[in-house]
């Protein structure tokens, strides 16, 4: 199992298998500087696709001559263009990962929607899976969505689920504790996602979730502190042990962990699943660390 | 200015006026530690309303002579009517803060909407106003609302930044920095409560907050953190040194203050407000120290 990103780096360079990630509009800085990371790190063989100029004009990264076999750079200075050729690559098995540069989130999604050359199967949900590592948790949690969907249908939300299971598996994680999120543990019928909740505790008692412990609705409290959980006297199978939390809306996501980024020494990566292969959007705000977990996460569910 | 918990306490300690505060049910060991620890601080005198015996045996309470001018017992083991008696010497004068004790939270509040005996002027909003002390912060934050609405309307949330707003100024914030938080800075017009904010930003433009700043939608990078929301290079007077987060949802602010209580080393303290006095009601689950820093706020409440 895989419990820290320190772990998984170590793990992805242990195996090393390089996948290959191809880079829409790779000429930002803090782009570079996680592609390299990951380069570096054993992890990727990258195609860097972008204004070559401006691409070769990065300071740090044509300096170590042992990495220069795993760079690749391609010459599309239009954005659009780099974005299209990316996701080409990508959809045709050229690549493995599809990554981000400088590039609007709407071009970049409209590239990846587009029913024809795009990379979402018919039926799929498109949504962002995240994984925070929190020094004083002592392993990973998984969370969704804190970016894409502002507040999950049912058949959403299920796909969310699923997805964070699959990708907790990857990790190595036996049996996940699940828990569905809500302010208190009070199943409150007035909250519209409520019965979504209750519909979903009862697919998991029939199996339809598979070998999971899943709990819901529970609070923070009771889904990741063991202490102050006990106090409430709430009998939960996931008390203070959550390896997946999923969240009823993005707002709630993404308060929590950007909180635990500025004042609990968390770091995140993520990755938008529903796609035929991993896409890394991170956002230009995101630090270079952020962007190369985001990577590492990638390659871990580009395996089969 | 009061920047923290300790300083509040210390504040209250100092000016050694003790407010009076009626305990609903005051039968429980948390609720009665944390009465007993405002009392030996000097913040209260205290009446303990519930069923004598069981107040009686506590072990620590009776310790101490030098607190006990400070403390009165008034026997009504009937949890509904203690209740409406603590209710009754808030509503006439002889206390200056209702507190929740080991009672339902419909119970007290049914009693606290009742139209001819309860607290709640016709008008008013009921809210949960909640202050922060994040150690790494600097200084106290305060946020709205966690516990009891759980997605305001406009009028409500108008509400709740005007009383958020009110308290910092007794808490010394001169000029308190308003966040109108979102999980990006983004205005996507397709979120509900969108249209709110950008309402509330034009009336404040207009002056109708007074004398502070305001900012929104914007996140918790922009809010709280200056470094990372300096990354986004979105313009905001807000950036990274917010007093006051007002949430979209009670999800968001559930989530975002349980994580920073469980990893962030953060203390919380918090009071219901619209009522015509403080009300001091935490849940079961809060330790003494959480339902100290709630009565302490309601003391600075409880001044002119």
């Amino acid at each position: 199992m895989i419990r820290s990103f320190q772990e998984l780096t170590r793990h992805l360079n242990h195996i090393s298998t390089r996948r290959r990630l191809a880079v829409a509009n790779a000429v930002d800085e803090h782009t570079l500087d996680a592609v390299l990371m990951a380069v570096k790190a054993g992890l990727v063989e990258a195609c860097l696709i972008g204004d070559v100029a401006v691409i070769e004009a990065s300071q740090h990264l044509f300096d170590d001559d042992s990495i220069m076999p795993y760079l690749h750079v391609t010459d599309i200075p239009d954005i659009q263009s780099a974005t299209t050729e990316a996701v080409r690559m990508v959809k045709q098995g050229e690549a493995d990962i599809l990554m981000k540069g400088l590039v609007n989130t709407d071009v970049i999604l409209r590239a990846i929607l587009d029913k024809q050359n795009g990379l979402l199967p018919p039926g799929q949900v498109l949504t962002y899976n995240a994984a925070l590592d929190i020094p004083a948790y002592g392993k990973l949690v998984f969370f969704s969505d804190p970016a894409v969907i502002p507040s999950p249908t049912l058949e959403q939300r299920t796909a969310m689920i699923k997805y964070a299971i699959r990708t907790a598996g990857k990790f190595g994680v036996e049996k996940p504790k699940v828990a569905l999120i809500h302010a208190t543990e009070k199943a409150n019928p007035k909250i519209h996602y409520m019965q979504d909740y209750l519909d979903i505790m009862d697919r998991w008692r029939m199996g339809e979730f598979g070998d999971v412990i899943m709990d819901g609705p529970i609070d923070i409290f009771l889904a990741l502190d063991r202490e102050r959980g006990s106090i409430k006297n709430v009998p939960t199978p996931v008390l203070g042990d959550a390896d997946i939390l999923i969240f009823p809306n993005f707002e709630s996501a993404n308060a929590f962990y950007k909180g635990l980024m500025i004042f609990g020494g968390a770091e995140m990566g993520g990755i938008l699943q529903g796609t035929e292969k991993p896409v890394v959007m991170t956002s230009r705000s995101e630090s270079i660390r952020s962007k190369f977990y985001s990577i590492a996460i990638a390659c871990i569910e580009a395996q089969n």
